[in-house]
C-alpha cells in the first residue's frame, strides 16, 4: 500500500530537525535512523535556522516547554522554505503552560501534521483540557463504538488546522480533511515504554522529509510501521521472556528491517 | 512481605511527577511505567505546581542543580496538598553548589525519603562531604562489621529530617527513627550502570505515590524490588552472555514482569 | 599491543568529567562505565571548575552548545591541573554558531585530543565547512584512496592545535605530529546508531584519564576497543536476527567485557 512513500524516503534519506524533549530525545533519533532519516537535534535559537533550512523536515515536540523562541524560529523558516513541520503537543491539556505554548506556536507557523494520543488531540480541538499526565484519560479512549464520530471529527480539525491530524491509541487514526486511515496494529505495551508516542512522531517527521507533497500517505505510512512493528516486537519479546525495555528494543529494531513487503503482509488498514 | 504496598500501587496506577536529571531521566520514566505508575518529567517552573497537584507523588533528583527553582515550586505545593517528596541527593558533596542547592531544598519543603549511596548520605548528615564523583568512595562503603552503627545513624538523621533514609549499597538501608529494614539483595554490576541509583528512587517514588500513609514499607519495597531484580537480571544476562546494557535491560524488564510472589521467594529482608 | 594503556586505565579508575548534549549523554556514561571508568555529567558553571579538578580527564561535546560558559571554565581548570581535555566538534561546520563556539573554546584552552567524522574535522581545519547535519558528507569520506594524504593532513592538523586528531569513519585514523595509528576496524552499522561518535569520545575521555601521558597511544586503543566491539556486536545482533538497538546493546556490553587478548585478537591496526 505505502511501497511508493518508503521508496522515496529510503532514496532521500531525509535530514530530520527535532527540537524535541530530552526524556526520549536518544529513542526519537534512533528510530529515524532506524527508518532510513538522520537526526539533528539542534535546538539553540542562534542555530536552528540554519539547521532548518538544511535538512528536509521539523518536528517539534511539546515535551519540550523551553526552547519555544527556537521552534518558532525554526518553523517560520520552515513554512519558508516549504518543509513539512510535525508537531506532537505532548500533555497539552495538562498545564496552562502547555496550551499557550501550543497557541503560540500554532499563531506562528503552519503544521503539515499534529500528532497526539485522543486527549491531548481533544485538548488541541478544544483549545483547552483537563489531561492528567502525559497518557491519555481512560473516558476519551477511541473504541469501535465512537470510531466513525472520532474519524470525522478528525477531519474537522484538519480542515481547521489545515494539518494532517494523528490520533494514536489501540485505534490510530490518521486524517485530512478528505480521507482517514484507521489503522488497527500495534500492541498495548507500547503504552508501558516512554516514549511510543514521541518515536511515532519523530518517523512521521522523517517519512514527511521523504514525501513533502503526500504528507497524509507519510504519516500513515509511519504510523502503520510503527504499529506493525509492535507486534513483530512484542511476539519477539515473549519468545525471549523479556520486559518492557526488550519491547523497546525490538520495536526499533524492526523499524531498522523494516521493509514494504512486511508492512504489506501484517498491516491492517481501513480507508474511511 | 509488601503484598498491600505492591497492590496499592498497582491499583492505584500513581502519576509520579519527575524533576530529574537528563542523564537518566528516559529510564526512570521507563522503570516508573514498568512498576505500575505512570511518569511525568515537567521541570518548566511555570507548570510545575499544576503538574504536581495533578500527580500523586514528586521525586526530586539532585543531578538536575539547574531546576531549583521549579523543584522549590513544586516541593512546597508538594507539601500542600501532602504528597510524599523523595528526594536524591546525587552528587551532594561533591562541590559546593550541591551542598547549597540541598540545603535550599531542605529549608523549603520537607521530605518523605531521601535516598542516597552512603557518600551521599554521611554528607546530607554533616551538612558538607567529600565525595568526589557520584559513585560513593570505598572508605565509606556499609558493611556487616559497621552495620549497626550506620543503621543506628540513619535512624537519628530519620528523625533529624523528618524522612524516611534510604541508604544504597551492597546492603541497603531503609529506615524511619523507630524501625529499619536491610536489605541484602542486588548485584555489583548495578554499579557498572549509571542511573541504577536514580532508577531506585524514582520507583519509590511510584511506590510512595501509591502508599503516601506507608512511606517506609513503600520505600523498603522499592528497594527490595530493585534489589531481586538487580539478582534475577544477572542470571538472565550471563546465560545470553551479554554485558552491562543486557543487564539494564533486564533490569528494568524484571520490574515490568515482577509479581509479590516473585519478591517473596528471592527477597532477603531483616528488620532492625 | 595497547596492554599497558588498558592496565593503566583499569587500575586508576578515572572520574571522566563530561560536558555533553543530552541527546547521547546515557550512552556516553554507560560506555565509559563499561570501559573502568567513573562518568559525572556536571555542566552548571559553578560547580564545574570543583568537578573538573576532582576527576582525571574532562570531555566537551559541541552538541551541546549551550552550556559553553562551563565548557570555558572547566576547560581552563583542567589546562590548570594538567588533566587531558577530548574535544568532539559535533556538527562543527553545520552551522555559524558551532564554528565560533569551537573557535571560543580553543581560544581558551588546549585540547589533548580532537575527535570527529572526517567532514567535521575538515571544519576544524578550515575554520569553516559545508557539513550537513551531524553526518560525514559522502564526498569527504576517508578511503584507501586518499588514505595516505589524508594521515598527512591530520598529522599537519594535529601540529598546528597540539593536539591528537582522530577521524572517526570506515578507516580510523588517529595522529599525532609524528605518528598515525590507521585502524581497520568497525561496521557501516555503527552509522545507524545515534551517539557511536559521542561515545568513541567519551570512551577515549577514559583511556586518556588513565594515561594522561599518552594521549596519542590512548586514543588509538579507545579507537581500536570501539572498533573490535562494533565487529563482535554485529555478529551477536546477527544471531540473535536484531536490529541497530540489540547492536547497541551489544556494542556496550562487548567494552564492558573487553580484555587485551579480545582487542589483540581481532584488531587491525596499523602505524603510519
Amino acid at each position: 500500500m505505502f511501497e511508493a512513500i518508503f521508496e522515496n524516503m529510503l532514496k532521500s534519506k531525509p535530514i530530520v530537525h527535532c527540537i524535541t524533549n530530552f526524556v526520549t530525545v536518544n529513542d526519537c533519533a534512533n528510530i529515524i535512523l532506524a527508518g532510513g532519516g538522520s537526526p539533528t537535534m539542534a535546538h539553540h535559537k542562534d542555530e536552528v535556522r540554519e539547521i532548518t533550512e538544511n535538512s528536509q523536515s521539523l518536528v517539534l515536540n511539546m515535551g519540550n516547554v523551553h526552547d519555544v523562541t527556537a521552534m518558532i524560529l525554526a518553523g517560520k523558516k520552515s513554512n519558508e522554505v516549504k518543509h513539512p513541520i510535525v508537531i506532537d503537543p505532548v500533555g497539552m491539556g495538562a498545564s496552562k503552560l502547555r496550551n499557550e505554548v501550543f497557541k503560540e506556536l500554532s499563531q506562528n507557523m503552519n503544521f503539515s501534521v499534529i500528532r497526539g494520543n485522543i486527549s491531548e488531540i481533544k485538548a488541541v480541538a478544544n483549545g483547552e483540557g483537563i489531561t492528567k499526565g502525559v497518557d491519555a484519560s481512560e473516558a476519551d479512549k477511541v473504541t469501535e463504538h465512537n470510531l466513525k464520530e472520532t474519524v470525522k471529527a478528525a477531519k474537522r480539525l484538519s480542515m481547521e488546522f489545515k494539518s494532517v491530524i494523528v490520533i494514536s491509541g489501540a485505534i490510530d487514526i490518521v486524517a485530512d480533511k478528505d480521507k482517514a486511515y484507521v489503522i488497527r496494529n500495534g500492541n498495548p505495551i507500547m503504552a508501558k515504554v516512554t516514549g511510543t508516542g514521541c518515536m511515532s512522531t519523530a518517523l512521521i517527521g522523517a517519512f514527511c522529509g521523504g514525501n513533502p507533497d503526500n504528507t497524509l500517505e507519510a504519516a500513515a505510512a509511519a504510523v502503520t510501521a510503527m504499529g506493525v512493528s509492535g507486534e513483530i516486537a512484542f511476539k519477539k519479546m515473549k519468545k525471549f521472556e523479556g520486559g518492557t525495555m526488550m519491547f523497546r528494543m525490538f520495536l526499533i529494531d524492526t523499524i531498522s528491517n523494516m521493509t514494504p513487503e512486511i508492512i504489506n503482509g501484517e498491516m491492517n488498514v481501513e480507508e474511511m
